[in-house]
């Protein structure tokens, strides 16, 4: 990646700050909604779309209309529009649209600008919660109702210490899933569904591996950024780059994340 | 059950809205923290136990002291008391001891007090987010920090309609697992691990089933209470009382109820 500007990456991080806080009031309004709605956009499969993921889709392309109007934008909802300087805001108005629609705070508003060679930053806004965990060049950072502090992943090398996070067994394919098994049996304790939140619970310290299949790069992108700013590596299940989406793992340290791929293996 | 007085239930309403207030500043000091420890309990599995849930059992057995004594009082940390009212306070300072140490605001405090037909009201609390589900006679109520609300379970009549929360497959044997998946397959979405918050969503009428197995009472006596306040229904997986723990369904409508009853049949 070529090396930016302080100044643009200031710039980018107050734009992606003000990409969340557009999005948070319109989640929010239909957050736990009576009124709710659910379109099925997928006829093979449940993948509710909200008029909240729509909403808060629609007030960040207004505000990258504003700031940002020649960078690219690749929209979970609304698609892809190509820009001129090599920059593209990466945004999934809602990442979890079933835990929105179950009423779980474990969905999130996911953002990142990215280069060819994947993010340069990127973030998760929990709404609900009040929780926005950013990630970039810096570091990675959480603010939330009591204040704002860096966060490192944490320390751990042995699977048999470790906490492992997935959205299985919803997701993947079956030989997917058996390579998921092997590091499931392996590990301390495993937990199940909670979306990309799983990722800032990495960037805190209270896990220690996340694992995914059939990931959409704007799955990936802002979470990527998050880990990767405190201090954890994201790769696919062969260990090149997470940020096209497909088969994921975000590790806390190389030492798990070397031992979890071993164990995928033919899976990947 | 029978009738108790009015200034009696508003005693005990009181009551146990001091037990959640005495646990959450012992449970928060613990959530999250670097230093979180976990011992072992259970020489056959995972079941972490932290230094907050037994300091939030401590600082509401010293409330009940000081404010029911002669009440008994079962708890998950430090067992049972038999009191002379016919009362019992049914404990549990942290359900969801693995949410609790991912880092998950999934877990909860759960208060009840019971005579021998089960609960007569009860409470979920989730420190971290500030809610409180608290039901009893009178209805169900959250109170969170936007306000206080009654709730009510949902309305859906058909399973194919209805959205599944468990915490399977983390728990039951083979065929109690087989019993689920039957369910599971009828439904329009399962989600996993969400452990007593499960309870509250359904209250809230954002979801509609709960399925699980290998309970303990102190498990189920709050998010009975809070269920059958908002109009749900929760019993055993042979539509007997559920308050012993054991095999739950929580549903939100008679007709979802019977229906999966229906379909878990030989695993009960």
């Amino acid at each position: 990646m070529p090396s930016r500007s302080p100044d643009l990456i200031a710039e980018l991080l107050a734009v992606a700050n003000a990409l969340a806080d557009a999005a948070r009031p319109e989640t929010l309004r239909h957050f736990r909604s009576a009124s709710l709605g659910a379109a099925n956009k997928d006829a093979t499969g449940f993948d509710p779309v909200t008029e909240g993921d729509r909403a808060a889709e629609r007030a960040m392309r207004d505000v990258l209309a504003r700031s940002r109007p020649d960078d690219g934008i690749l929209g979970e909802e609304f698609g892809q529009s190509h820009g001129t300087t090599g920059l593209t805001w990466v945004l999934d108005p809602i990442d979890g649209t079933r835990a929105y629609l179950s009423g779980t705070p474990s969905w999130g508003v996911l953002v990142a600008v990215s280069d060819a060679d994947g993010p340069i930053l990127g973030l998760i806004d929990q709404p609900f919660t009040g929780e926005r965990f950013l990630g970039g060049p810096d570091g990675t950072t959480l603010t939330d109702r009591s204040g704002h502090r860096p966060l490192r992943a944490g320390t751990r090398t042995d699977l048999s210490d470790a906490i492992l996070f997935t959205t299985f067994p919803e997701i993947g394919s079956a030989s997917e899933r058996a390579a998921f098994e092997r590091v499931r049996d392996r590990v301390r304790l495993t937990r199940y569904g909670l979306d990309c939140y799983a990722y800032a619970l990495l960037a805190m310290g209270q896990i220690d591996l996340v694992i995914e299949a059939g990931l959409q790069s704007y799955d990936i992108q802002g979470p990527l950024a998050v880990v990767r700013g405190a201090g954890g590596i994201v790769t696919d299940w062969r260990g090149g780059p997470a940020h096209e989406g497909g088969q994921v793992i975000a590790a806390a340290t190389p030492e798990l994340h070397a031992a979890a791929l071993d164990l995928l293996g033919d899976g990947a």
